[in-house]
């Protein structure tokens, strides 16, 4: 199969009579032994599944209000998140917890905090139906995209038929958010050999993140993603908000404030951190994650040389040609963004 | 001066290091004697002034919730509209009108539905310090892109000095938005001379559209924005919106419900119409106008064919790579989506 990396597939599939590049991939290869591997380029086996998914990913009819994207809270200009401690909702509701971002989200074990979601294709219909996010039903997602003739056009496109089902909307959002990657980071150049990639205080961040036991948990090409711990291990960790993770997937008591790790690839960028979006900075976040999980308070400098090194991990962010999506139909129904 | 085209400035200078292509500026010419021009590509004299706007048109940092852009309302995924009625503002506050397109905004007499803004300029500065849109102040706005290094090297690129002011900020936003042209639509082509361009049904709207006086205040190169008309000339509009238009800005009397007159161009994606966004369809916005407007109730068929030239409207939609912003510093003040 022949792959395109994602700067070619984003030009080729937002705009296919323009471009039909065609680029090798070319897989980015770690010459260090080391517990976080690079991120790699976008694989884009299917471009027309990618543009179909970037016009829903950016189209605010998927929510009853007609105001409320999967972009609202995953803001492509702003690292995949929307920097609120919590989201803002279908009539301004505030939500429970903090969007977490998602780039590299298809490197995650499992999504949401909670890991409620298997994958990316069952977490894109969570928020459309969630009546605190897009309040939303599949069925009326599908009734307006049926109603939309520039909608078919596209499903048929990418699907071989325009009897459009939710499925297929997952699928399109899913294939789109797998090329949200971000490669080619500082960190990542450092790991693929170039020596000059990274400072002295950098590289000093990066030895004390693993030698303090950072790692431990955000390791994996995304460092972290790929497992769940508890919240507050060593010492508790105090909050208004009423999340408590894992344990409302698994109904046991053990798995209480356990929540997902989150990636820190990208960190400086989807600020504020934690599940309840608790520490505005990183030099804040840094210092609990110390304390809390570690039971080791950073001194000032080192503190400053960890964030020196997670802003290290910020890559090349997707280029996204802003899609025009097609209008509504006479038949289309109308959003209700001020109905009950 | 050197001009270049939209999409090679917006390449250019959404990454200025991919590409610094600059392609020659070519004036569509019509070679009939019509009431409407075609609308020229888009004139980028100072490109790092427009990246820069493109930056503040999509950062939901300069509302007090940081959860609404200009963008928001003015949606380039949807002919710089937001397709409702009337527009949601912080805290979902209803607005009281419909968010006009800023597609070819630059063509208007002025700005808002009555005009209160002399231009691009003017009219940026109204929905950041609206309580009921972005709900925040120009000092909180500056105060805000000043503590973002990203944006300080911005300003000074653009302005050759990084001490912000709101000129500065409304100078960017309006220069993007004056690059929101839509040329080459089918109506264009056909203007600059391709007698293929439209279908007998098409033509045939075209000249119901003048015959029936549409043309009286739809005309120039955007088929409207150039002249102030009275909303229900000869049967009185009824809405329960409770704009009155002009006489806002007057004072007059005389003044009571004339609205600028919207452009036509893409009106096949800015629906719903009216000030109030009070018709859903073209079908619906064509035979009110015939009726309230002209006095003429349009038949069926004759309805169907300006419809079909209406939608001949439509322009390429402006290339727009997403904008990646820079992000806050420690020293950046935080939203407040829910506080009062």
């Amino acid at each position: 199969m022949k792959f395109k990396t994602l700067s070619a597939a984003l030009f080729t599939t937002a705009a296919v009579s323009v471009s039909g590049v065609s680029m090798a991939y070319d897989e980015i290869v770690s010459v260090r032994q080391e517990p976080v591997q690079p991120i790699q380029p976008a694989k884009v086996s299917d471009p027309q599944l990618v543009k179909l998914g970037a016009m829903l990913f950016f189209d605010p009819r998927l929510s009853k209000s007609g105001f409320i994207s999967c972009n609202s809270c995953h803001n492509l200009s702003r690292g995949g998140s929307d920097n609120l401690k919590t989201s803002i909702g279908d009539k301004w509701q505030e939500g429970p917890i903090n969007s977490p971002t998602v780039l590299n989200s298809s490197l995650n074990v499992a999504q949401f905090w909670d890991g409620r979601a298997a994958d990316l294709k069952e977490q894109a219909g969570g928020p459309i139906a969630n009546p605190g996010e897009m309040a939303f039903t599949h069925e009326l997602a599908v009734e307006m995209l049926q109603s939309v003739p520039g909608y078919t056009v596209e499903f048929r496109k990418a699907f071989g038929t325009d009897k459009i089902n939710i499925d297929m909307v997952t699928d399109a959002i899913a294939a789109f958010e797998e090329t949200l990657v971000t490669p080619h980071s500082k960190f990542d150049k450092w790991l693929a050999g170039d020596d000059d990639a990274l400072t002295p205080t950098e590289l000093r961040g990066w030895d004390l993140f693993k030698t303090s036991g950072c790692v431990a948990c955000h390791n994996g090409a995304a460092l972290g993603g790929n497992s769940f711990q508890k919240m507050g291990l060593v010492e508790p960790y105090h909050t208004t908000a009423a999340a408590e993770g894992r344990s409302a997937v698994t109904g046991k008591d053990a798995d209480r404030f356990n929540f997902k790790v989150p990636t820190l690839r990208n960190v400086e960028l989807t600020y504020p951190y934690f599940h309840d979006g608790g520490a505005d900075t990183l030099v804040e976040a840094v210092d609990i994650m110390g304390r809390l999980q570690l039971g080791k308070k950073f001194t000032p400098d080192e503190n400053a040389a960890i964030v020196a090194f997670l802003k290290t991990l910020t890559g090349e962010q997707p280029r996204i040609i802003v899609p025009i999506l097609p209008p509504s139909s006479d038949a289309t129904p109308r959003p209700t963004p001020f109905a009950d």
